[in-house]
């Protein structure tokens, strides 16, 4: 049996709590389960040097964890004087999905600053950092069609990430740390509100996996993806 | 008339949550008015090489604000590659400050690392976080003695902090960020719950202060402490 | 047509060429076409601290690419003082990719580096570096077995890798420069000998893609990569 | 008895040399008895461009020791890589101080860089910079003056700064090496020549301190400072 | 007798391939004997800042050794975030070097950057980079002029380098590594095709060496100069 | 005729003045007229761990120079975070030439760090920093040996260095900023007090140089250092 008497197939309980700090113009907590990331998002008029004039605007995000979101401390970045490998690894991965949802042209020549930073980690963070930056970024939009900053919906579709896994040999979704840290193999799945796929990245960290795994880890991430997708709309409702 | 229509020598709501977040031995969230901190002490066992068979114990502090705890985003700290002299200046502050409470004889070859995140910011965090971070403190001391891995309480005293200015030529207590930024003076200033004083930073921003002034900001500053320390001894019980 | 006249499912020409510098325990010149990394694997007896006494080996690899090695010239990475967030990602994966290749018991408490260093790119540099590093790994690993400094073979199996895409709808195995900077979708797939996955990685860089589409990619991959290791094999008699 | 026979109010022999180097607008070496720091001041048109078309000047300084300024040799901030957090705590102080003496509308846009250097340490690097970098910010101001580059003086008063503390539980001025590290409490204190408070820096290094100590450490300041400013005048005429 | 039984005047074979990279204007595989050196040159149109206007070129050099080019592995540079003073050193020795064989008038507000990087180390890096990237420069200053970028030949002369030592009490030209290693004295000469000197740096490792030995040295140094000269003409032709 | 009425062959007044600074074991400052280096050597007991159990010593040097040691303000380097090439350039010249002058084995397991400051800039800083660098070893080892820490005496000969160079077509001796700064050619000599060579560095910085213009600078620096070292001796004596 899974902690919390889970099944393969369910994900933690997930909440999305909007408006969360009072300066960004989105601000979201997001929980799945006992991992719980600040997501904000800041909307500038203006974009980088290199797009100037493109008629065309950016989104960026960075991630970061607090030094005691873990079981035992981690080194704060800032002291340290670098960014980790696998800090920029997942921020550039929230970049990309998060560009995948947007339409650039409809932006405008403004920018976004997606920040992810977690609270506190129980497995699975850049899966709920995705889910929850995408409804900051809907209110941040939001914000800015409302100031008349821009015109038309630059939203293309709503995503949503899932982490999926093989553990004990069995497949299942929405790891929390104490399976993902014992797991075969680890997937992280980032997926439209159409059902299409932003984004797969499955790692074997023991044995290598099968196709046959692969296809029941998708069929897993397809159906927590969709129940992560509509807890967003009710949140956004 | 101030904003929330304080009286001068009036905080705003202090609010102190023990246990916001799960791993850490004290773990606070301290709210002074809108300015929210998130306060964690991590023990550890052990101490650093230049204490080694010193019998002593160590405590250091670190503080980082999130990037967008701002009105406007501020560059992250980790991505820059380097913490800014304020941050650096509010860290020492913090950390010598709790080092006055604490016995280091009495803590042992143990390490207490404190980290003071902003969540959001309203002027004063410098101020929150030594009062949040005293009572992360007091939890992670007593964690520890409940595991038998420090024996006496090392604890000598509570202390608190409390900003005071001169804002329009009046002296005020608990400067917001509003009167903060346009304030000709402030002053931080630590005290413990014995009324005695820990540190005193007083800046003439713009015009320089008399020593009548200096004396009408201590006054405010020791009765906002005492009522500060009033809220620690209530959330602690 | 591709360009040099490919069919959707055919590699580019594959060589690789050992021994290709002198001091090296492995030293390996892989070529996917025009991308030329040279690749070497570093073997010195002891482990890193956190190893040490555990009777366990490791592995990991570096990336870097010559600043005139791509089109336009790049900025040398140790003038700017660090390694982009895609440097960092590839070469973790390169690593992650070998070390499941490695039984790192067997390995004794010695330790592999593995330079991947891209002195011509067109595309596919990472699947290249992964190639031609397992075969490097193999000569180092007979070098210190030469030696006796290593018992029994720590290789599990030879692994090699190799990009699909979706590129003007059409699904296409091992892309170069021209298709890459076009394809809608990118995906870098890591398999063992015996066909099974060791790495996924799948990216929408325009339009999401379905299901159906990521079975076609892994089945270009799984075909393509076996001629891979069919070249690796030559390589190594 | 102190050092040198000093009474509790005596500050050391103060010394203050102009054009002790030759190129910059304003070069004073500054000596609080074995204390001897090199101030420059450096002057340039034109102001960074947050400023530009403000109409208004900018002033910064930086803060230095020279590894064999103390003891024992310290790093080389230089060849470490960065600063550490006590010098930017002091080049921190030491510019807003010296903004706090200039009405920075009158310098126009211009730009003045205070350079302090701690040739040899011996207590009260930070008083001392303070005291001489103001004698070279006059010396700058007036070369300004004198080629037309600025209208009216832009001084608004010489400021000057002396340590004060409680050693032994007295309170004494002007610490040199051996007090200053054993004292209980160390404050800094920085005031115009009309014996106004521009900086207030009390710290309580062992135990805490009151409110008459306070008070009793003020005064000592407020006399040491009359007599430093004399000095300064002196020096100018 | 030296290793290959070589004559103390004699240098190791010397092997120019030009176009070993396909995308740099100019790229050659630099060979004395087993140290091996990619130097490309890579031409852009303008120039950096300070130059904007000055109707004058720029040319700038950096240097590098892949991390297994030498016996032991070294460390990357990229990855310890900074270059070696060596580093620094010589790529400021190659940039002198080539500017003083061009005429930066004629070179117009292009710039070229050439990068020198290390195959494989045996010796004599130095003198055969700057060798290698005069011929790549050749290329590339051709290859502008083809293109209309550049009008008249900006080249002043080819200039050539070569290592000459003390090595057991004897003067003998282009040092191996175990030659250098162990040598007394330690000289690199650059030298213009019309036998003037634009660079002599002689060190003394061991004992200090006379006039007459710097004489002896030289001669050695001119003689291989010239005939390394006749490799550079063979190669361009 | 030169500036101060200089012959060719004319240094400027040179001056060494011992005990410059009261804390390390050696301190000089050494005047080459207007040019002014504080250089002092630290002694401590021990080495760096590559050399420990060897029974040698170690010796090393720093560089820097004041930020407005110089015409206009150059950048701290501690505050820009990294020290520049020409920086490590010339720490690795002084020490290197400065380790040519001592054997180390006679130096037992101890270290010596020469930092040279540069105070005021006026051509040939690096020359008057080794001479003066030479001077404060000698106090340091005679203080090492006054207390018993260092047996025979380390030091094989005092060495001096001084720069010369062609300029206006005639070679010239101790060039000052206004010459070096136009001069066509310049060479810095190390030379020890019986006349051999210990480093030789001259480059072209306009148009290449003849070999016989070499004798001529080699003359004039022979003639110079000469000179230099009566004046180190008198010092010492």
């Amino acid at each position: 049996m899974r902690p919390g008497n889970r099944t393969p197939a369910q994900t933690r309980p997930i909440s999305i709590t909007r408006n969360f700090t009072a300066h960004a113009e989105g601000s979201v907590l997001v929980e799945f389960g006992e991992t719980k990331v600040l997501c904000t998002a800041s909307f500038t008029e203006g974009v980088p040097r290199f797009l100037k004039g493109s008629g065309q605007g950016w989104l960026t995000a960075e991630y970061g964890m607090l030094p005691r979101s873990t079981h035992s401390r981690m080194d704060r970045e800032a002291a340290r004087g670098k960014q980790s490998g696998r800090t920029q690894e997942i921020q550039r991965l929230i970049g990309r999905a998060l560009r995948a949802a947007v339409d650039l042209k409809q932006l405008g020549e403004n920018t976004i600053v997606v920040d992810c930073d977690v609270i506190q980690a129980d497995g699975g963070t850049r899966t709920a950092a995705i889910t929850g930056a995408c409804v900051a970024l809907v209110d941040a939009l939001n914000w800015a069609r409302g100031k008349g900053l821009v015109k038309a919906n630059p939203l293309k579709f709503l995503i949503a990430a899932v982490s999926v896994g093989i553990h004990n040999g069995e497949a299942i979704c929405d790891l929390e740390y104490v399976e993902d840290s014992a797991a075969e193999t680890d997937m992280n799945v980032v997926m439209t509100e159409t059902g299409k796929i932003i984004e797969v990245q499955g790692t074997a960290e023991g044995e290598p996996f099968t196709h046959e795994e692969l296809l029941t880890m998708l069929e897993l991430a397809k159906h927590g993806i969709r129940e992560i997708i509509d807890t967003q709309k009710a949140a956004l409702n």
